[in-house]
This record gives C-alpha cells, structure tokens and sequence, in this order.
C-alpha cells in the first residue's frame, strides 16, 4: 500500500512481536537507535509535552489534513492495548489536533500514547492524566471534522517513515521507529549495547579516558593530530 | 486610535467588566478560544517561562522598539490591580526587555503578570517569584532607554490585535485576547462549553467512541471512507 | 593562534584567576553580562538541558565537524577540575554529540558541565547526574569518529568567541563568555551593581515607580511623549 | 467590527482617496515607512514572488483557515478596479491558497494583486502574467473548500492590521499599510521625504561624511566615542 | 527493503514507465499533485537555486550522512539518461553535498538534475550548465568522504518517501513525488485536469465569478455567509 | 583587543596585502574556503540581495545594537578604497540598517560592497547600483541613531570571526573571511586547487567516474559497502 494514501481505513494490521516490544521498552531511545545502524529517528523538533514522558507500543497510524482532525476520531476505533497512535499531517500544521477528551478516549481503548507532527493542546490536563504525547507544537485552536483522511496507511511523521504495526519508542531524547520486523532482532542488539555500556561507564568513572579505553590515539596520531605547548 | 501610535500614553482605559474577568479566569485558554469562535489566539511561540505559568486581567499595552524598554517603566504607572502588561515591538527582538526589577514594580502595582513578543531575562527570580510571564524568549541581553513608543494603543502582539482593557487568558495552551465587549458573552459561553464537556468525558473514559457519539458515522461513510481489511 | 584551526590540541592554556571565577558564580548571566557593557552573550537559542541547570568554570575549547564527536575524547583529558568544556562545530548540527558516557568521563576530569552548539542525548541520565548541559538541540542521533577538529583553540560558539581559559558562565537566563583577563574586573562590577539591585528592588516593592527611582520623566517629556486621556 | 470575526462579507467599505493611492504608488515602501513615522510594515518574511514585483492599491480582505481557499472565491466578488486582496489565516499555514485560475478572476474584476500570509502556486503562470504576489511561502498543495471565514473584516496580516479600504503598497523592500485616513497625509510626508533626499544624495555622492552632513560629530563625542590609533 | 538502510547499492531498479515520465513533464507539479489526490509533496523549503530550474525523470537515490558526500560518487555510476538523483541525509545538514564537478560526471552520464534535502555550492556554475538543482540550501562548506551510506534504498527526502525509479517532478511551485506503479495513470488524470483548467481560465478571464462557476452560493448560504453593508 | 568592545573607532588598521586580494578576488568562495581547509564562512542565511552580487575586499569591521545603525555613519569616514563593510550587532536583529543614501557614501569612499548580520532596504536602487550586499534579511524598517557601537574591533559576524582588514570573499556560495595574515598562502592554494579542477571537470564530462579518477573503490569495499540487485 502506497504511503499518504487517503480515505482508507485498514483494520487487520500485523503488530510487532509482544515480547519483542516488551523488551524494547526498557532501553533508551538513543541506544536503540543505536542498537539499529542509526535510522528511523524522528525530526528533532519533536518533544515530549511534560518533562519525563516516555512510551513504547505498536503504531496506528492517522493521516489528516491541516486543521482537520476528524481522522482522529476513526483512529480511535482501531486502537487494542499496548498501541500509539502516530499522526501525521499532508502539510505543516500547529493547530490542536488533540486534546483530553480524545486522551480519555484513546486511553479507554487502551493506547499507550501519542505521537503527532503537528500540535496538542490541554497540556495541563495531560500531564495530570499523565498521558504521554510527543508533538511539533503545543496550541489552543481547534480542528474541524471537514476532510477524509487515512487511518492504518504508511505517513511519513516528522521525518520518518511509519507502517503500522512498527514499534514506537519515545522519551526525553526523541522518538524512534522500529519495523515491526526487526523488532526482536533490535530489542537484542540494544540488550547487548547496554550490557557493554555499563562496563565503560565503571572504567571513565574511574578516571580511565575514552582515548585509551577506546585505543583512539594511534588513529588519532595517523590522521595528523598535533599536540603543542 | 490606530494600533501602534508611538509617543503617547492613553491614561484612561475602559476595562473589561470584573465579573466576566473572574469568571474567564476559571476556564483554560483552549475552551475559551473554541467558545469565541476559534479568534484570537496568540501565536504558538510565545510560551510560559515556568511550567503551570497562568494568568488572566485586563490589558494595559506597551509599544517598543527593538532594544529599548524605556516605555516598561511608563506602562508601570498606569497599571491597576488586575491588569495585564501586553508588550509589543515595533520588530523582531529577542532581547530581555523585562526582569525581576520590573517584576517587583508591576506587582506592587498588582499587575497579574506579562505577556511580551520578545525576550526576558531573570527567569530564575522571576519564578521564585510566580509572576507569570508568556514570552518568545529568554535572553540575558538588556535594553536602553532612548526612544519613545506608546502604551494604551492598540498593538499587535504575536499576531493577536489587543487593545487596553481587553481580557488576557494565559495557561499552558497559549494566550488568548477576549476584546472587552465580548468579555460577559465568551464566560458564558465557556461555561457552557466545560459544562458539556464533563458529560462527553465520561462517556468516552467507559469506552464509547466518538464514533458514535458526535453520530460521525453516516459523515464519514458519504464523504467516501472505505474500510479495508 | 587564529580562530577555528584544525588539528591541534593545545595542552597549556592560561586560565583565568581561581578568586575570580568563584566571584563570578555568585552572580547570574544577565548581571554578568550587564556588568561587563552587554557584550559576550551567546545566542537565545542556547537552552539547559533540564530546568535549573548552571555552571560557572574555564573553558576548554573543542572544534569538530558535523556528526562527529572524535574529539570530544581528545577533549576530555585536557580538562582540569574547574573546567567547562565549550564545543563548536564548523557547520550547523544537531546531532547527538554528547551523552551519560562522556559526561562520566568529564566529571571523572573534574569538568563543571558543557556548552555545546549542537545536540546532546541521555538527556535523562544526565539530568540524573545533575550534569549541567546548555545545548542547542537535543537528539538521540549518534556520531562518527572520523575526522580531526581541535582541542583548545579559540573557537565561535552560538555566536561568541570563546577563547580556552576564558570564564563561562550559565543559567537560565543563558550563557556569557567572559574573557579571562577580563574575569576580576567582570566581577567586581557585578558585585556592584548586584549591591545596587537590592535597594532598588526594596523601593520598587514599596510601590515607588521607577519613573521617580531613575528620574526619567524630564526626559520622556523632551522626548516629546504626551499623556491623553 | 472587531477583527477576525467569522462568517461575515461587508459589501460597502470606504477606500482610501484615489489621488492620495495614485500619489503614493510613486514611492518606495521604505520613504513611506519613514514617512509614517515607522508604523504599519507587515514581517520581513512577506517576500514577492517575482523579482521586481511592486503593487499599490485599497485593501479588500479576506480571513480563511488554514487549508481552505472558500473565501477567496468570495472575495473576488468584492474586488473593484484599484484593489489589493489582502488575505489572512487564522493559524499558519504554507499551502498553496492562490494560484492562476484565481489570478486570472482577480484580474478581470480590477484587483491590483495579492498580499497572503501563506502560499501560493502556479508561480511561473503568475509571473508570465506579471500578477504582484507577496506571501509567506510557494506550495503547489492546493487547498479545501468547506468552512467559513470572512470578507472585508479587519485582519492581521504578517503582523500588521489591516482594515478594508486601507492602502497597500508593496515593493522588493516589503509590505506597508497605510490606514485609509491617513493615506493623504502619508503621501505628502513621503513626498517632503523624498524631495529631501534628493539633495542628500548628490552630497554623500560627491564624498561629503553622513557624519558631517547630519552634524553627528559632536552627539558622538558627547556619548563618548573614542578614536584610537 | 527497507527505508534508510545503510551500506547498501541496489544495481537494478524498476524505472517508471518512460512514456509517462514523457507525459508527467508536460505539466506542472500543482498539476500532477492535485491530479494524485494531494499526496507526495516535499517539504515548502526545496527551492529551485536559479529561476525556472524544473526537471522531470526517474528516481536514484542516494543516503548519506551529514557532512558526508561518499555516496555521491557512488549513485553516479548507477545513473542511467533520464534519471533525477534523489539526496536524503540521516540528519539535519546544510553543508555543500554537490557542485559543478559532480554534476558534471552526474550530467555525462544523463542525469536530468538533483533534488537534495541539504545543501550544494558552485551555484554560478551550476547555473551556467543550466543543471536543475531543487535544494534546502546554498553552503560553500565542503564535504568528506568516510562514512558509507546507500544507494537505490527508498530514502524520506524534504518529508517524502522516495522509492528508487519513482518519478520526480520539480519546478517553482516545489517537488513531487509519484510512484513508479501510478505514473500512468497520474499522467492522464493531470492532462484531464489540464483540459478542463483551460475552459475555466476563459470564463473567468471573461468575468465570470468562480461563485458562479463553481455554483458555490448555496454552499456558502447553507453554511451561515452573511452578507452586510 | 577584545571582540566585540564599545565605544571605539580604530583609525589605523592593517588591511591585507593587496596582491594577494586581488588574487584572491579571482576565486569563487567554495575553492578559497576548501583551500583555507574548511575555515571561516559565515553562516548560509547570508544571502545576496541580488543574483549574481560577489564581492571582494578588506574587512573595515562595525558593531552596531539592534535597530541603531548610528555607527554606520562613523564606519563610513574609516573607508578606503577597496574595503569591504562588515557590520555586526550585538544580538538579533532583521531592521533596515542600510540603504542607498549610505551605499552611496560608501561608494564615495571606495567601498566595494556590505556584509550585515542584519537587514538592508532600498534593494532595489542597490540593485540598479549594482552595489552588492550580503545580508541576513531584508526589510524596510528603518534605525535610530542613539547608541554607542564601535568601528574596526574585532567582531562576530554570521557565526564569523572578523578582524579589520581580513580579506571577504562573497558570491552566491556565501561568504568566507580569510585572516589577513594567511591571505597570500591562501590566493596559492585557491591557485593550486582551481588548476586541480580544470583537469578533473575533462575527465568527469567525458564520462570517467569518480570511483575511478578519485580511486575510491577499494574504500567503500574495505568500508563494507555491499551492491545487490
């Protein structure tokens, strides 16, 4: 299915692995992007809405137009436990697309959170509700309910390219998508990464340098590095 | 008067009424926005300086040009208890115009805070403070007092037309400006709206979707959406 | 030793006088930066990583190119207990330049925090280190370890000359570049002109206008501002 | 009127004097600028489309949202020989609201050219035709047509409030609003201005020192300017 | 495969259909765009580096890292006549990726031109050969070559998804993507609109108002338009 | 002297060989900045305000505050034929520092062009003056004169470091400065480079690849890069 597509809701969707998103849920954005090849990291202008939030699932996707929100509310009904919704916009677009009643709504369903390329509001309430979204924007003006969009289509959301079902990992430093497939092989690779972290964080505490830890001078010397007084 | 006059200052102002300020001050700035019709909101990039910042009161405006807060220390004189200062620039800046020192006067004045289209400085004090301050920027960088601008013009702030005595509302989803005459109308309507939303709540928070319950259905089906498996 | 050169580290550099840096921390940016004729400041968009953030040491400077961070380990054993590590890259970047391993590593050195005009990530794990970090981006994107930047040279940060030695000093209101020979000058005129503050702060809250404190309405008259009514 | 108001077209609206529009259309944005005592420039991102595009004419305004072109469908009808479409959006937006098709019905009805605070297409048809476009951003994403905005109420427009019936003048150096009652005035101060600076001119050509011409000398030293060797 | 692997150079790719790529050039991209229902749309940033740029072909592409041009020289080899060279990076960069030497190799080997999301330099000579260069940026700062990226993976470029053979339509209105499986189609859906464009532009051209046109009063009645004097 | 200091004008500077200028002024901006290795260019939001502008001379350096151009007058009796102005502000601003009654001043004195950190107006008599300008912005909003800057200090300029008399080089690539002191190397290895390229551009238009001419084959292979079909 081409990505963007619009008027079309799919309701069979292949969701990653469970324990596969299980154990992605306890490691960092930053060291499973890492753990990938350093892909599918989402534009940087994308922030948590309070300080802490973080979240884990398997995406739904929305497409909708600027200032139309009514996609939302379909999208709703695709939601199962443990999914986030990823919403994506055809141009740019700061307007509230989501507020509480809609946080109350996806939560009953069973969504672990948000993600959008555009913007959110009743900020304060969410952060009470403790309901992680992760946004471009935050704003009081409301949408319309005027245009189809798509639901359960591959989007591009702020920069990166989602399908549904693909893992979703959000925190403080970003959010990052996993292909549904490479899911299990991912959550390995950043068990493996953490595993070798926790070592080097005991040497540099110590007082040892990355220069030696990491045998960097030689390389250093070779590419011309001059140390003067 | 036309907006942005410079060289004077208007020493009588029709503030909105009291009653309809109170009760404004009850509801967040996305359901009063909606309950005017979805008119104006300032920009989105003009932010709280602490999170939970909040504020509403009646406009007293300040015109200034770039780099030069000579006319915060006029605006002071004319603000009354309840006000809001409404700062705006001739152009561009992200210069502190404002710090605790003016903080310290506006509020023995019994100003509710500010509201700027430009940058503040002493951010830290300013919190210990809770003066609510909604700014585009902090910036350490001061001000001269050179040159003459305006306050009690109208002015264009962050995109929003504000003229003296209008109601300001400021919470985390924005600002909004409720013109003086349309105070009483906009509280009632707000109440209204908050009190239609509590029901709505509830009914989405057991599981019933917006779907079914804005009847979405039927709209949907004849704009053409197709549901796929 | 001009501006921005590649390849080099320099091991000996003058810092500035102890007595003066620790003056200097008593005081916020803005003072600081008022202090010394507004000169000095780096750009707005210079943000802590977590709310609170600040820092007060000499610098030690680091060049490098886009999306690799080689020299930050180069970096890291140059730095002395008291330093401040000031990285500039020689094109716009918002990777992820730095995180918890490196601040391990920098704090092992006895480094006071990092000013950094790009991205940074573990945003969460430094904010748990109390690692003070003022950055420009915040991202989870890694980086190479590629090619030669440098090691304390003088470098352009976020719009400032930093040279190595000289003062930095940080907090919410941004980050000041005082040059170390500058340093007990900058901080006797800040001790002033804080003493100065506290008087007036006093007056001000006492609900005296600063329009009386500083004696400006003869001015603002031959400047020609008209009160209407 | 209050401005922003929704679902409203004014018929009758006052233009400004025809000679006043025909005297001012010989000057450049800046002369008119300075003339009107720097008040009324719309944001520096309002750029032409073309090189060399220039306009003078009566505003007729239109308020949309974001993504939907309806209005401007509406406004054409309002348009009389000598008017600017100035159009607004009540959030921002980049689409493409205008492009040959409308340029064409503008033409026909008059219309001068447009002012939009967003995008705008067909951007090679409209310079073929020599069709003055100043907006926010090109984008070939065209538009909706289903909700109501308004028609010759007061908009702000990059920045600026715009009534119906004031005066548009654009050129390379930017966009200016002259109110309607002012436009007579303002012609004649732009006028006296640029008679003034004629003379000037042929002085500064000739070597003469802006420092002499405008007898700066002595307000430098006075501020204390040093020369040093 | 999926998008934004790395290390990777597919030789064989299916190219869109040469007589609709013939086609699609015809028109422009607010055509073909609104032809395809409003999908594939870059970003509003990728602007043409010389008045009139526009180019139609088959999609290689090309990944790289920020600072990083290796690849380049790798997708030269694999450009067959016809082609347009798509350049993604893995994360935000401005640096010059391209310039008159790489296009001339890309131009000897039938290139039609680039669409890149980063910047490129030698801009004079580039438009002197009259190459078509859509870009977010004009950068002088060079590149290296040390880190390997890929080559005909599908890339997300100024927020597209770009497969390899995909079409490539660009000119002052922006860049479109169509997909190599819709080319056809997309092709005789934009010549309907074409067709049908002509008549409407001589009726309005005539006078005739697009409310009439369009049959759009009802519409707007339905909808609450007032109409005032 | 430090960077950035108030209040002085230096008389007597040491402007760069004029040989070597004059050599220099042979080169595009992309070649002495890759001669240079990669040093000294302003940032890319300086952009030509006419096609085709270049320019090349001494740096007479200015520091202005943002909206007061006053020292532009002062700047203007330390010109000497061939000089270049490079003019700074202490924090951000886009107003209208400059515009043809100065250019034509400047012109009087020698100089060959402006470089501003800011923006200019009346582009279209600097235009038809062929008077070239790289500036940040464009606007129509003019200065005061009431505040201090100083004349040939060192300054930072679009992320820059300006000495007076550093050579500037600017063409539609950007701008570079080239300290003084390395001027004469750097003409030779613009030279070196320039001559290096004719023979290349032989190659690649005749269809050599740059995996073969730059032999960069054996590289990606030891990198890993892996062809498929």
């Amino acid at each position: 299915m081409a990505s963007n597509q619009l008027g079309i809701v799919r309701r069979n969707i292949v969701r990653a692995d469970k324990a596969a998103v299980e154990k992605l849920s306890r490691f960092g954005v930053a060291t499973v992007h890492e753990a990938m090849g350093r892909v599918g990291l989402m534009q940087t202008y994308m922030r948590p809405i309070y300080a802490g939030a973080h979240l884990c699932g398997t995406a739904v996707t929305v497409l909708m137009h600027p200032g139309d929100n009514w996609m939302m509310h379909v999208a709703a009904e695709q939601v199962r436990p443990g999914d986030v919704v990823v919403a994506a916009v055809t141009s740019e677009s700061t307007d509230g697309f989501f507020g509480d009643l809609l946080a109350t709504s996806f939560r009953a369903r069973g969504a672990k959170g948000l993600i959008i390329d555009a913007g959110v509001r009743d900020v304060k309430d969410l952060t009470a509700m403790q309901f992680p979204v992760f946004s471009k924007a935050i704003s009081a003006k409301g949408t319309i309910k005027a245009t189809l969009g798509s639901v359960n289509v591959p989007v591009i959301c702020a920069g990166a390219l989602v399908n549904p079902g693909d893992v979703i990992l959000a925190d403080d430093d970003g959010v990052v998508v996993i292909p549904a497939a490479n899911a299990r092989q991912a959550s390995d690779a950043a068990e493996a990464r953490e595993n070798n972290e926790a070592d080097k964080r005991t040497k540099l505490a110590a007082g040892v340098l990355g220069l030696d830890m990491y045998k960097m001078r030689e390389g250093l010397e070779r590419a011309g590095l001059k140390y003067v007084d």
